[in-house]
């Protein structure tokens, strides 16, 4: 008998029709001996609605009384779905946040798991009840509701599994599993079978947008063997575990991020120390920055370029030329219609005929190279958005045709 | 600087615009120097959305998973409220049923309140913030979520108050206060100043639909002060108290319910526990009998009439005709289209002439008597339904003009 956690996000069940297939899926589940522990997220729009709301009555309400609000979305999820697991006719109960024992700590609307009391969760369990958990939500030291933030049903789930050293933690969402490559914009891509840690994490923050890296994270802290797959199909997905097996393939995935910007302070004084006065003001506003250059200039002066979102450009420039005078570079430009491109896996940094092949297949698409940063196992670079689908594609067929 | 009880119901807080009116009244309350605890409801349609959401999925959905999700309804109104609060720049923090320590049985749906732990509230008071306190739940021995059905909300309201001894409970609704009848169908009706809880308790049964009567049951208990005003505007309300002064006027309002239907059984042998038989045998499935009339009958048979809501009859009709082996009744008939109306004030018992006034105004407006029943502080007749507007007008200006 295996114990299994289930994870839904707000797709899989955004309607009573869907509510009812993951019902089927999950009876299927402990039908087959397994006990089953199913975290769920709000339905759909409801999250938004709920925000909608209450920007209507204070769009600057607190964010302990807007966690208050959110946390309404799971707790009608679960009582849906334990509804409809009962009509299947399987014992089950639904927990919220703080039935489930969550504990956090006291951030509001960004919350972190501190510890989960899991007296209730086993004592249902050891009765042969399916487990309906709220995702998103737990409790702080004074007994108030907060909620986790972005990526909180999949980093809930994943907390889960930990703390009851479940067998396996399965993420449902509306794909296959991982791919090499988005199989909308490039049509050689396929599915791999497994994928280490890592690699994950690299393809999740390189917008894959299939498991959020805080749950990965989390899953790799305490090895919780992670399965990503459709909820609308029955296909094995990915695997996400501890080493994947040395494989003669060494990238394993290629994304596009088309969510930044690029920043560039030109003819900045060469003095030590600028880098840091210029990051740790943009850090301070809330401002997350991603690539980072600086070139290494003519002596006296260089150039420092970046990217951020793109939702972040405008207040990231108005902040930038606000402290030009202590920065007191010549000139600060800036461009919107950039995408990231990066290639992803294991020991790359080892390989530097992987950096020369990117570039090779980019040089035959003819796709100019904006900017290049690379890690233990990703490289990206920063190309014009009208080319990154292309982009995509070349460097997918070099790499990763079968 | 006194301690006040708001509550407020789902037609107060139904859309943005009220709730921002709500906090104004609060924060009023508030800046005048007193405590003050706010009861909300859930919003306008929202727990019959619920109910729909659910009936889609399980028609027959647990009651415990049922309280879960209707549990989320008054969530949503409390944070609401707390940050049309907070927009209105006063201190303030919602809680849940839980968090405010509303300890029930556990009888999911319809629970009743056992102790409420003051602590977190206390405390919160304590540091002078207005707490929005969601009505209608609370948690039981397995910290699950539990409801108190029909009337719950005002009943958190009045339990609260009771615990805190708070110096009045004010409960807020869309009527001015307690009116002498229904000034929609009897123009000279007008607001009473204060009633006793014995008066309330009638008419809140009998129809008059301002106060539930488990709440008002609950205020009489533990001598908690109700006011009932209106939301909308700032007109002194009603007081329901301890005792009323004693004061000349004898009748206090007059109420009518069309909710209700006749049964009778003709013909019923005239033995000993026939009237046990038949009561017993409803009461089991679950119909509520209200008035009920014996007649002496000619000493071999007698005639048993009651009536129950008008919802109950078929199901009545149908238990009694399977049954009848058992009664044995010559026949068995029923009447849909009948009104009961009444007159409640305390002391009318003692006053036979109230009984003779009732029965003379009806009979100068040329309306029948069907059947007529009588308590401590109250006389009901039933007539049909088309004059039952006319026979309210009847009684309230003959007792009641001013």
């Amino acid at each position: 008998m295996a114990l299994i956690v289930q994870k839904y996000g707000g797709t899989s069940v955004r309607d009573a029709e869907r509510v009812m297939n993951v019902a089927r899926r999950v009876t299927e589940a402990y039908k087959a001996g397994n006990n089953v522990i199913v975290v769920v997220s709000a339905q759909g729009d409801t999250t938004d609605d709920l925000i909608e709301k209450a920007a209507e009555i204070n769009p600057r309400a607190s964010k302990r009384e807007m966690d208050m609000l959110l946390a309404t979305g799971e707790q009608i999820s679960i009582s849906l779905l334990a509804m409809a697991i009962e009509r299947l006719g399987c014992p089950v109960i639904s927990l919220t946040g703080w039935q489930a024992g969550f504990r956090t700590d006291s951030k509001y609307s960004n919350a972190r798991i501190k510890t989960i009391d899991t007296e209730r969760i086993n004592m249902e369990i050891d009765r042969r009840r399916i487990v309906v958990v709220a995702g998103f939500q737990g409790i702080n030291r004074y007994d108030d509701i907060t909620t986790l933030g972005r990526g909180g049903s999949d980093t809930s789930a994943v907390a889960i599994a930990a703390a009851l050293h479940a067998d396996v933690c399965e993420i449902y969402t509306d794909v296959d599993g991982v791919y090499t490559a988005d199989p909308r914009i490039c049509k050689n891509a396929y599915k791999l079978d497994d994928i280490s840690y890592e690699e994950m994490l690299e393809l999740a923050s390189l917008g894959a947008n299939v498991l959020h890296n805080r749950s990965v994270e989390m899953a790799k802290k305490y090895s919780v063997k992670l399965s990503v797959r459709s909820s609308l199909n029955t296909n094995e997905g990915t695997y996400v575990k501890e080493v994947s097996k040395v494989e003669k393939m060494l990238v394993r995935g290629v994304t596009r991020d088309n969510d930044c910007a690029r920043i560039s302070l030109c003819g900045v004084e060469n003095t030590p120390g600028k880098a840091f006065q210029v990051f740790d003001m943009i850090a301070k506003s809330g401002i997350s920055v991603d690539l980072i250059i600086q070139s290494i200039g003519n002596g006296k002066t260089k150039d420092i370029s970046f990217t951020v979102a793109e939702s972040q450009l405008d207040i990231a420039l108005k902040l930038l030329e606000e402290h030009n005078s202590v920065i007191n570079a010549e000139k600060i430009t800036s461009e919107k219609d950039v995408s990231k491109v990066s290639i992803v896996g294991a020991g790359m940094v080892n390989n530097s005929g992987v950096a020369a092949g990117m570039f090779e297949a980019l040089y035959d698409a003819h796709i100019n190279i904006k900017m290049i940063a690379t890690s233990e196992i990703k490289i990206s670079v920063l190309v014009d958005q009208k080319d990154a689908e292309r982009a995509v594609s070349a460097i997918h067929d070099k790499f990763l045709s079968k």
